[in-house]
């Protein structure tokens, strides 16, 4: 008999806990498909030469391999589990260019592996869910509006409250940082220190510029009062154009506004985004528009989904561009988060509200039949099929988080009818067999 | 740039085929969900010596272990992918015990790991989709019904024709094989020789029985006319229960009627069941149900889903007996072969039979407020977000698969209505923007 002691990183849910997890994919999956994207669920194991293909960073350091226990090795040495769903996307594209019509919408949810030292809460199996839309050549820059749009719906949807989208354009903060002169390191230094500016803060972020990246001070004051500018989704031209004449600053302020005003067309409501300078994302990767994101009621849980525009990630595989914009939900690390704030409801270990008791074998048939009705309905329901005494089987449904227990003994046989308990509020009453539906419905 | 290399036995869809697989999913799951079965999903990756805990068996010389690429390893070296998801349902029981409402009722969808050698139509990765019953110490012989309940409706709905279920006993084959003697590992033998039948043939088998097992002539004709009992579904018992007095073949033939009959009872009609004697399915796994099954009209497809009890399976992880019942899908493989034989529908590269033109600027909002509108009442659509010759635009909404092309050019503006043009009759007429829901439900 093995002992069985757990894997750190590589999270199992309780029954509870998976079917709120069930619940959240379900409004995802949907609203992925409400927009027409395409399912895409590409292998877990990729060639380690595509995963690498990128050219270093800091997931392809924590590639998973593949390796053989027993039995004469084949290929597995080339072979190596994906650390995100982007890179398995650009192979896809490449590879399948002729099958696709672009712009190519496509989402993907599944699971993703990062070899991170094992510790508490940090995850090296987790789900993203993906969507993004890659064109062929070019992409029109309306395309950046959607996944907002279409990750506002979902988070309405899920019930936690408005999703809050933060939106910014790297070419902005990239041509301001360009306005303190010609050295190139020192803007990617500057660039990869305020995409840190949520989580050390302002004052840190001002006191390294100065101190280690030897920033003068009045530039320094210039980017903190540039980061945190508040600018206004009617005018946002009109409040930031001037702060630079940078032309790759004049373009990304341009893209910007174009971005947010086409968010605003596809129903995201004004309240829910916010221009926000300071967003910077990853210096090698987003090369345009760029969003953070935080429930509006619930900041402490943290970003709940992120991504941008990318100009050169599919030409690792192929000679023609393809430009992508997405985002990405973390999944995983968002259900670990609201189950640790208590925000999920945990209770409901299946689907079903509705268990049948078993009331012997003379009212078994009768009970199967009402089953099927309810099913037939659309009516999740379970039966017990065990001869048990009542009590055992109420322990039973108010375990798995049922509501209502289905009786059917000698009385409601000879009458034709179904005895509904309400476990909840513990009431009860006799209906007609063919009025239980209607009742659950 | 890297060349890209498909690998073998890792399989991808195009987007047609994939959205013929999630649509077969859509099915598989809510039908799991309906019967009140919890989702479970597992890591897939385990420990190695939980993979391994079973001892011996084929999946265990196909196990891919995980390795570190670079960095510093951790643990990796004592984890591997799993090769099924009925030994993670084991070790998560009993790791669970005390969370379980019992019997347990779970299903997982899920990809699994097996290293066999390269080979076209030879998956390495593949789906499983099961549903199994746990019980704590015992689990009543009516849960044996169920699962099979459950496949019959799923490929029902699917609508690939009616499912036919072969059922057996294992105690059945078993108790028979015992009346040529006490040479058990002659029933084993004999025991994996009736497993290998639906391949082989009689003939053949018969063949291996005589000459190499060395089994008398006469007790090869009587497991020859044993195998091939025709047993009508409402006298199990008055046929066969007279074939072998040994006390395991009684034992079994008794569940099988009791079996059947509950099958029937769960909603499954006569013509969908068959006894048969032949049906072997593993020696050292099922101990006493099992199942197989085809479609009736397609039984080029080979077997869709399998499975059935096992008394012994948590053992591994627990001091305390956990029977279990249950059947898998094999997903992967079934797509597989229904594409093989054109049986599915690959034409539709999304969810969305709807898409809407882009007739530039002036229309872009009232457009986007369609979408809205048909996404409010559960209408996929994807909006066309380039600027392009409308013969372009309809190429790509034949390409994915669409059957309508909303129009709204400056008539429809002016008079607030919206052009339906029906892309597969080539038919279309104008209608008031609020009607368009109506028209698409």
């Amino acid at each position: 008999m093995s002992k069985i002691i757990p894997v750190s990183g590589f999270p199992e849910w309780k029954p509870g806990l998976q079917v709120a997890q069930e619940r959240i994919l379900d409004v995802i999956r949907t609203h992925f498909r409400l927009h027409g994207y395409s399912p895409i669920d590409t292998s877990l194991v990729e060639r380690v030469e595509s995963l690498s293909a990128k050219g270093g960073g800091e997931n392809e350091k924590e590639i998973y391999g593949l390796r053989r226990l027993h039995g004469l090795p084949t290929d597995e040495g080339s072979l190596a589990l994906r650390f995100d769903l982007t890179v398995p996307l650009a192979r896809y594209v490449a590879q399948n260019e002729r099958e696709l019509a672009f712009p190519f919408r496509r989402y993907a949810i599944g699971r993703v592996y990062r070899g991170e030292r094992p510790q508490a809460g940090r995850f090296r199996e987790f789900y993203q869910c993906d969507i993004d839309v890659i064109g062929n050549g070019t992409l029109s820059l309306d395309y950046d509006a959607e996944a907002p749009a279409i990750m506002y719906e979902i988070f309405s949807k899920i019930g936690l409250g408005d999703v809050l989208i933060r939106v910014n354009n790297c070419k902005v903060l990239r041509g301001f940082l360009q306005g303190f002169g010609k050295d190139s390191s020192l803007h990617n230094s500057l660039f990869s220190l305020v995409d840190k500016r949520d989580k050390i803060g302002q004052e840190e972020l001002s006191r390294i510029a100065v101190e280690e990246l030897g920033l003068p001070s009045d530039a320094v004051e210039s980017l903190a009062s540039f980061l945190s500018t508040k600018v206004p989704l009617d005018a946002i031209k009109e409040t930031i154009s001037q702060l630079s004449d940078n032309p790759m600053y004049q373009e990304g302020v341009k893209e910007l506004a174009h971005v947010v005003n086409k968010m605003l067309e596809l129903g995201i409501p004004e309240s829910a985004i916010v221009v926000d300078m300071s967003i910077a994302r990853g210096l090698d990767y987003y090369t345009g528009t760029v969003y953070e994101t935080a429930l509006r009621n619930r900041p402490e849980v943290g970003s709940v989904c992120s991504g941008g525009r990318y100009e050169n990630l599919v030409a690792n595989f192929s000679s023609r561009p393809f430009p992508g914009v997405g985002m990405s939900i973390g999944l995983t690390r968002l259900v670990y988060r609201l189950a640790e704030l208590k925000l999920l409801k945990e209770d409901e270990q299946s689907f079903s509200r509705v268990m049948i008791a078993n009331m012997g074998s003379s009212s078994a048939k009768t009970a199967s039949q009402l089953a099927q009705l309810l099913r037939g309905a659309g009516i999740a329901c379970e039966e017990y099929m065990t001869e048990q005494k009542l009590d055992k089987q109420i322990i039973f449904a108010l375990k798995k988080g049922c509501t209502y227990l289905l009786l059917i003994g000698e009385d409601e046989l000879a009458t034709g009818s179904v005895c509904v308990k309400n476990l909840k509020d513990r009431t009860q009453k006799v209906v007609p067999f063919n009025d239980v539906v209607q009742l659950l419905v």
